[in-house]
């Protein structure tokens, strides 16, 4: 079973990386970009067979682990 | 208009960093886990209102600079 979690900066937190890169596609000539946020995408590949049991694990991952809850916000999906 | 970029290591790519992430998981106790991939995600606000101008626009910046094509792989998806 495979899991896909994306994490972001919560609404709010100042994302230098991603306003570093909505300059530089400025400097490039792409000036019609307001704003850029930039996240994480990990991709699990699971040996658990159970959607609910694997969803839950993958949130524990999370919140032990793959994201900083205290800036960041995440979003598990199950594939 | 809003542009949402997935950028991942291609397949057979080595991916030291998701390899790192599921060393950590299994140390954590999280031992279901096979293999981890990380990419990035890039979450843009354009000001074009043309879908199809606003994707070919956004899969040149991608080729331009945030995709390393020779090791990456990307995916546009327009919201």
């Amino acid at each position: 079973m495979k899991a896909i979690v994306h994490v972001m900066l919560k609404d709010g937190v100042l994302d230098p990386q991603g306003e570093a890169v909505r300059h530089a596609l400025g400097s490039l000539g792409f000036g019609g970009v307001q704003a850029v946020r930039q996240g994480k995408v990990i991709e699990l590949d699971l040996t658990a067979t159970d959607k609910t049991a694997a969803e839950a694990e993958v949130k524990a991952m999370c919140d032990k682990l793959l994201a900083n809850t205290v800036i960041e916000k995440y979003t598990v999906e199950i594939a």
